[in-house]
């Protein structure tokens, strides 16, 4: 879609000085694979021995770039790696048409770049169907190689975007034992956006070692409580793919260190954040916090029922306190709940409990919360310790425009 | 919401001539429980002898007056008995003091009518969370019980309406051995339609008798191919209800009368798809047909999927054959699918087989088709025999504006 969409209100003010992560470098291109204008594909060279882990949507109907990418996650990180994404167009259910496609990418850039082809990992996003003009990424593979620069993070973030209004970028540094060690991440997404297992296209880098293994199993927790915890539209993409890159260049080993993983956690709850705040057509970011839960994963399905509710969804972009919605969405998710135990919040306001409206609540206090651009729902199930916290957006006339007007 | 909707342009063009059954009748009252100018009590009163049975919403924040009547369903069909549905207020979550409207309602038509009050079933519909005014109902329960009518169904279809756009009634004639029994009914319901187990409002009435524990059991049935196969928005309510009623007037027994099963089903399809016809903001009436699933549940649980994919639903109201969206609702749905076993049809239209666009697939013949106001989506999973039909409607700024704007 090769439309101008107005920067989302939920937008940061501006793209974040990011970390220059030693062993990866970036460069990017216009090569017209369908939008004109703009840079639509990404190259990133991984030094030898980066370690890359990966989270990859469960969808049925996945991608040919995905499928591919799933059969070489875990390989031993022996040679460099590189990872190749362009926008416009997903290459997803084209048939052998669409494997064949990312075979001809993988080895061009095998050739070109000099890795393994094993160690090519690649990921297109755009329209679903129609055939990858792989020949127009093949053709600049050269052009890219000699671009490549440590400093191009930001550039790549734009180059990976579809509906997205807003490059999307993370990072942080972490002391360990006494030396740095840096983190950065970029993603794209804004509609399509109800991951399952992992989300739209994110790819971090580290320049901390990382054992494989582990990072493999890290990354899968952090994806359940950051990615796992978003939605947009309920709808969930073919092409869903986040790659985790650890290139050891700091010579620091942070397997199983707690603050390295709350950092990666940060950054990644960071991107999930920014892609619910580029959700199509969103005015408001609201959290949703759930607890009281029988146990978490009833947490997370209420949390869920309540931000893919399109009756709640409406009401917030209507600056509603229509709390009889959440009770609704409570009723219908089909985990624990006891309409009698159950209360609920606006921000600091209680609205509901044990089964009724508050003595204390007052409408208009509720409205007036409403208004801000960012919410905080909170529902206690009165049950027991589950939790969990989800993010989503509001449903507007915008989703409908961009979504029924056009084809993206 | 006292707001005035235009009529659905999938409405059908008027209110059925519905036949009369024996052993019912209907009075209506503008009683103002909360909107004026306008009926919104209705009280139909059934003859001894008449057997009751119901399905009613799984949500386990269920409306008082659901709770109430679960209890009473299955009860032996001695006495008359009674029901009054109110429009404007669903008595939901209204804790104590909603639980003591429905006694208040319940002991008094018990009273005025002269029926045992285990026997009187209610509903209510319209906005969540705030206390019912029952007093405005039983201070009109004279005057209702004075103007009962046998003729008074439309009336009755017209007093139960929320956000409905038009009023919603089907009725059938049946031959067994020489006689004839009929079959009437009505429904209410346009938004927070996503029905378990039964849905919205749903009276039905018949003066044939049926053996009531075999009723029971073949109104579950018929439920599951028709109302839960309908969603309007994927959001179940609190109030769903659906009574089935056999006074027997017509002395013809027609327990387990294939010919009376299938005009019973009839009926009850014809206004589950009334109430998708009038789908908040609706401008399409899509039937999703799905075959050769690994079994029906599957079937089912893939049709839901595509019937409530927000970005299915934009793309059908911009009149846009986005096939790929619908490969994205299989993926997604967890139901069985292998992607290049598939293929989808627009009417007779073949888009895609064999994990690929249909090599004969024009998308101007498809964009053409997607114009027409009744639309038929083919999915063949290409894995077994299952097969479900859903229904649904498109999504727009109707919706929207319905729900962001107005509490409904």
């Amino acid at each position: 879609m090769a439309k101008s969409l107005p920067r989302s209100p939920l937008a940061p003010a501006r793209f974040p000085a990011l970390p220059v992560i030693d062993g990866v470098r970036f460069a990017t291109v216009a090569a017209g694979v369908r939008y004109q204008g703009r840079t639509d594909v990404m190259l990133a060279v991984l030094d030898p021995g980066t370690s890359v882990v990966g989270v990859f949507t469960r969808s049925a109907t996945r991608a040919a770039p995905v499928l591919d990418c799933q059969e070489k996650i875990g390989g031993p990180a022996t040679g460099g790696a590189a990872i190749v994404v362009n926008s416009g167009n997903a290459n997803a259910f084209t048939g052998h048409y669409g494997q064949a496609s990312v075979r001809e990418v993988v080895n061009a850039v095998s050739a070109v770049v000099g890795v393994p082809v094993e160690r090519v990992f690649t990921s297109s996003t755009g329209v679903i169907g129609e055939p990858l003009p792989h020949e127009r990424i093949v053709a600049r593979l050269e052009e890219l190689n000699g671009a490549l620069d440590a400093g191009g993070i930001e550039a790549a973030a734009e180059a990976i975007r579809t509906t997205d209004t807003f490059a999307k970028g993370a990072g942080a540094e972490v002391e360990i034992a006494g030396r740095t060690v840096r983190i950065a991440g970029i993603a794209k997404g804004s509609g399509m956006i109800a991951p399952d297992m992992a989300t739209m296209l994110v790819y971090v880098f580290t320049d901390a070692a990382y054992d494989q293994a582990a990072f493999q199993q890290r990354l899968g927790e952090i994806t359940d409580r950051t990615f796992n915890c978003i939605t947009v539209d309920s709808d969930t993409s073919t092409s869903d793919s986040l790659l985790l890159c650890a290139t050891g260049a700091s010579g620091v080993d942070a397997t199983g260190n707690a603050e390295f993983d709350a950092a990666l956690e940060e950054v990644m709850r960071d991107l999930a954040h920014q892609v619910v705040r580029d959700g199509e057509g969103a005015t408001k970011f609201v959290e949703i916090r759930v607890t009281g839960a029988a146990d978490d994963a009833d947490a997370r399905t209420h949390g869920l029922s309540i931000a893919n509710s399109p009756l709640v969804k409406t009401a917030i972009a209507g600056e509603d306190p229509n709390w009889g919605r959440i009770v609704m969405a409570i009723g219908k998710s089909g985990a624990r709940a006891d309409r009698d135990r159950l209360s609920i919040s606006f921000g600091d306001i209680l609205v509901a409990e044990k089964g009724w409206v508050s003595p204390d609540y007052r409408e208009e206090a509720a409205a007036e919360y409403m208004r801000r651009p960012e919410l905080v729902i909170a529902v206690d199930l009165g049950l027991g310790d589950g939790q969990a916290t989800v993010w989503t957006c509001d449903l507007t006339h915008g989703y409908i425009e961009i979504n029924a007007d056009y084809r993206s």
